[in-house]
Order: C-alpha cells, then sequence, then structure tokens
C-alpha cells in the first residue's frame, strides 16, 4: 500500500483506501530538555514520544497506518538509537502502524513524529452542542501526580512514563461521540478547546472524575487532575440519550452549556485559580 | 478539502483526490548551524526549507498539495518568525499548497516539511534500465560555487539562497522518465542512489554537464560539479528513443550500464578522485 523508505517520497494509492475512509494527519515535535530528558530510559522516549503522537489519531476517532519519523541526533548520542527504536517499534507493532519515511539529521536531540491515519468519522472539536454531556475516559492526574512524586505510585509512573492511546474507548464511542480531544495539556486546557472551537461553555464537578486513590496524599491533587498534562485520556462530548452506552471505564463529568469557559465544582462549591493553585471560591 | 490548523489532527479526504493520482509524501528536518544559518535572512532561510522539499515532490513528479510545517524555535528567536513566515508563504502561494497543519515548539531552532501532493505517476530510483540515457536539468556546481566563492556570481548566488524546485520540468518529462532524483547531495551520490536503486552502473561525461560559465574561475569546479550539493536539479533517466523530446534545459550526459558505481569521463580521460578531489586519472 505504501512504498517505504529510500526513495525521495513514500507513496500511497488513496484507491486502497476503503471507501468512506478519510485520511487523518497528525504532527509533534519533542524536544530534549523539554519535552524529554536525555538521561530518561530511550525506549521509555521512544514509546512515549510515539503514544502521544498516536493519541492524537484516538482523539480524532481514526486508526494509525503509517509513520514518518524525523529524528535530529547528536553525533555523540548514536547509541541511545537503538533503546529508542526499540521502544518505538514495540507501539508499531502494536498497532500495526508502517514506517513510511522520514529522515535522520546531526544536531539537539529531538523528534518529529508524523502519524497518517483512517477514519470514516474523525471527531472535531468544533461538535460540542448545548446541553451535551462531558466524558472523561480512564483516570486524571496521575502522569502530574508521578511528575512531582515520583516512586509514590507506580500506576502512576507508568502513566507518565508509557501512556496508552485510549483507541479502545475511541473504538467503542466513534458512533456517537460528538466533539473530541485527548488530555495532553490538562483537562482545563483541552475541554476549553472544545469550548472555544464550539462556541460553547461548561461545567463540570471535581469529583465526578475518576482519580487513582494515592494522588491525594499530594495536597495539589486537583491542580494535577484540572491542570496536569500528560495523562492522554481521552475528553468528548455525547447527547444524554447515549449515556448508557458509555464503555466502562469513562465517566460522565458535566456538560455543555451556553456561554463561554468551563466552570469547575467540587460537591457544589465552585472552585476557582488562585496562586497556589485549584481552591474553593469564598 | 482538508481540515486545517487548529485541531488534533488535519483531515483530508481521498472521494476528492482524482482516480488514479497516488498520494505522494516528503518530509525534510533543517538543523540551524547545519543545513542553514541563523544570522541568514530569515525569509531566505523560509523560501530554501521549503523548495528543498518540494524538490523531493518534483523529483516524484508529483503536485505538491498540502503542508505540514514543525517550527522549533529558541525563545528569544521569535522577531525572526515573520520573516521566515514570508518566505515560506511566497512560496506556498506560488505552487498553490496549502498549510494544514504542524506545531510550535521551544527549543534550539529547526524546521522540520512534510508535503503531500498527488502524482499519477511517481518515479522511483529503482526504474532505471541498462543503456537509458542519463538526463539533468538545469545547470549544476552553481550552488556549490556560490558556498565557496560568495558574491562572485549572482545567479550561482541565487541558485544557493533560492532554489527552485523543477515541476516545470518534472511535468514535461512525466509521460517518459525512469527513473529521477533530485540533485541535493551532488550529482555523483544522487546518480548514484539511482544505480544501487536499479541495481545498475552509469558512465557520465563532464563536459556534457551543462554548468555556468563563471564556475571555471574556481580551481575546484568540477569537485563543486559532480560533488556539490544543493542545486535541486532533476537527474533522470529515459530510453534513448525519447531523447527528442526533451525540455531545452535539460542535457543527456551519459547512459545506465550494467555493474556498478557512476565511472566519469572528461574528454575521454577517466576521472578518479584524489585528496583534493576530482582529477584526470593518470
Amino acid at each position: 500500500m505504501a512504498l517505504g523508505i529510500g526513495d525521495d517520497a513514500a507513496i500511497i494509492d488513496p484507491e486502497h483506501i476503503p471507501a468512506g475512509q478519510k485520511i487523518v494527519i497528525a504532527t509533534d515535535t519533542l524536544v530534549a530538555g523539554r519535552h524529554f530528558l536525555e538521561h530518561e530510559n530511550p525506549a521509555d522516549i521512544g514509546h512515549k514520544a510515539l503514544a502521544v503522537n498516536l493519541s492524537d489519531m484516538a482523539a480524532m476517532c481514526a486508526r494509525p497506518k503509517w509513520l514518518l519519523m524525523n529524528l535530529t541526533l547528536p553525533d555523540i548520542n548514536q547509541k541511545w538509537l537503538p533503546g529508542f527504536q526499540h521502544g518505538v517499534g514495540e507501539l508499531l507493532q502494536k498497532y500495526q502502524v508502517e514506517l513510511i519515511g522520514g529522515d535522520t539529521t546531526s544536531g539537539p536531540l529531538s523528534i518529529g513524529f508524523t502519524v497518517l491515519g483512517l477514519s470514516s468519522q474523525p471527531k472535531k472539536r468544533s461538535d460540542a452542542r448545548d446541553k451535551d454531556l462531558i466524558v472523561v475516559s480512564g483516570q486524571l492526574g496521575s502522569a502530574a501526580f508521578a511528575l512531582n512524586n515520583p516512586g509514590q505510585c507506580s500506576d502512576c509512573d507508568a502513566q507518565l512514563k508509557r501512556p496508552t492511546p485510549r483507541f479502545d474507548v475511541s473504538e467503542a464511542v466513534k458512533g456517537y461521540a460528538r466533539a473530541m480531544i485527548d488530555v495532553s495539556d490538562g483537562l482545563l486546557a483541552d475541554l476549553g478547546h472544545i469550548c472555544e472551537s464550539s462556541d460553547l461553555g461548561a461545567t463540570i464537578q471535581l469529583e465526578k472524575i475518576p482519580i487513582h486513590a494515592s494522588i491525594k496524599a499530594d495536597s495539589a491533587w486537583r491542580d494535577h487532575v484540572l491542570a496536569g498534562g500528560d495523562d492522554y485520556q481521552l475528553c468528548f462530548t455525547i447527547a444524554s440519550k447515549d449515556k448508557d452506552k458509555l464503555p466502562t471505564d469513562c465517566a460522565v463529568i458535566g456538560h455543555m452549556e451556553s456561554g463561554e469557559g468551563v466552570h469547575v465544582f467540587e460537591n457544589g462549591q465552585k472552585l476557582t485559580v488562585k496562586r497556589s493553585g485549584f481552591d474553593h471560591f469564598t
């Protein structure tokens, strides 16, 4: 289906794409020192870098098919490559994604991934409607907890190091989900993108957001849940009539409404952001 | 046809792609200090970075349609961006390419371009046949001359700073060209790729390669013509029966043959590589 590495370009033949499928393309750059640390396990770096990119496919309800990989490597760091490739290769195999091109350049360490996938119903951020229910998959805040409290919660550490793109959820809900996004920058920021794109506001209840029991050990746990990124769970909206179809791993945490911005309540009390993070509005 | 910037991914609908067209994808990373210098005119950098990537489309006989742009920018360098975008924007407009996605990251300056195009007859490096004629477009060695002798040949300086992807040539010859590549790493290296991929050798005559008259002022001119990169002309093979169809800006410089490697003659004398560069074999 695709001409691979070793020519000026890769080739995909649209005649081999099933009717009704659209091509979905996501691209990400990850820079050493900013998105990952050079001394981290290179297989973990490879896994996470690709998982982050694949998560964009899940957020579009697309199945990933082809990958372009652009690596910029310091000359001294060639031994880093086999570990990295192992981490990437595991995920490529798991999701049956074909590496069709890319380049390797000498320079400060960074990773560029471009994934192409197919979707019959790509989900946009702009398709939420007034009164839609807001749903999240899995648990939020685990990755941010792990970043701030390494070694204190092995599930959280795994969530930070080796996130899983939620294709299981996107596949299950693609028939009825409306707007969808993955939680990469934190729930408030990402749900905020849905609000802006859909020209709506949102109200959510903190106590309805599934969290790992361990994270309350950190007094800043609300910040991790609401503003911590890197969980790569899905956040999407559905019509209330579709609520009973949701997979067990999904929770309704609020609803879309006219207006703008994301309003957060905890047991009926409105939360607001203070200098120290999220707190009850008093 | 494509959902643009501002969602998790861009979308292309294969139903809008004309029958028989294939999708061709090329990606390049350009790193400051290696592929360009930070103090260069940012509009020139933008122009060249995109032209280099578009040249891969020309080398596949594809028409570029969509661009993903991944920029990594140092925080201090935000004022660099408008000039760069101007250089990129001019070429996007000229070739009617749509910017459909990408990202901007903070880090050491680098540019990643991924271009998607369409081609009814994508040309591969592996399709040369024994006795094919070897053709190049334009003049070779100008960019390398300019790099080594700045300000001494304005045409050469322009070729180095603002190369033109040769869509005019690829469009004219797409019906009969066999293997094709763009001359980015130097003629010997790039023709060498055709030889390897096609499992053949090649013989070329130096005196048949079109050059700018000015470059003979540099005693290393043979090196510039044979091994200088950055000209972004096309090198391709054709059946000898198709010779008279070639555009005027193209020259036959040799032929494919059984064997391996590229053999270079100058006025009947074999050239070889010495420590100082190319010289007559004596």
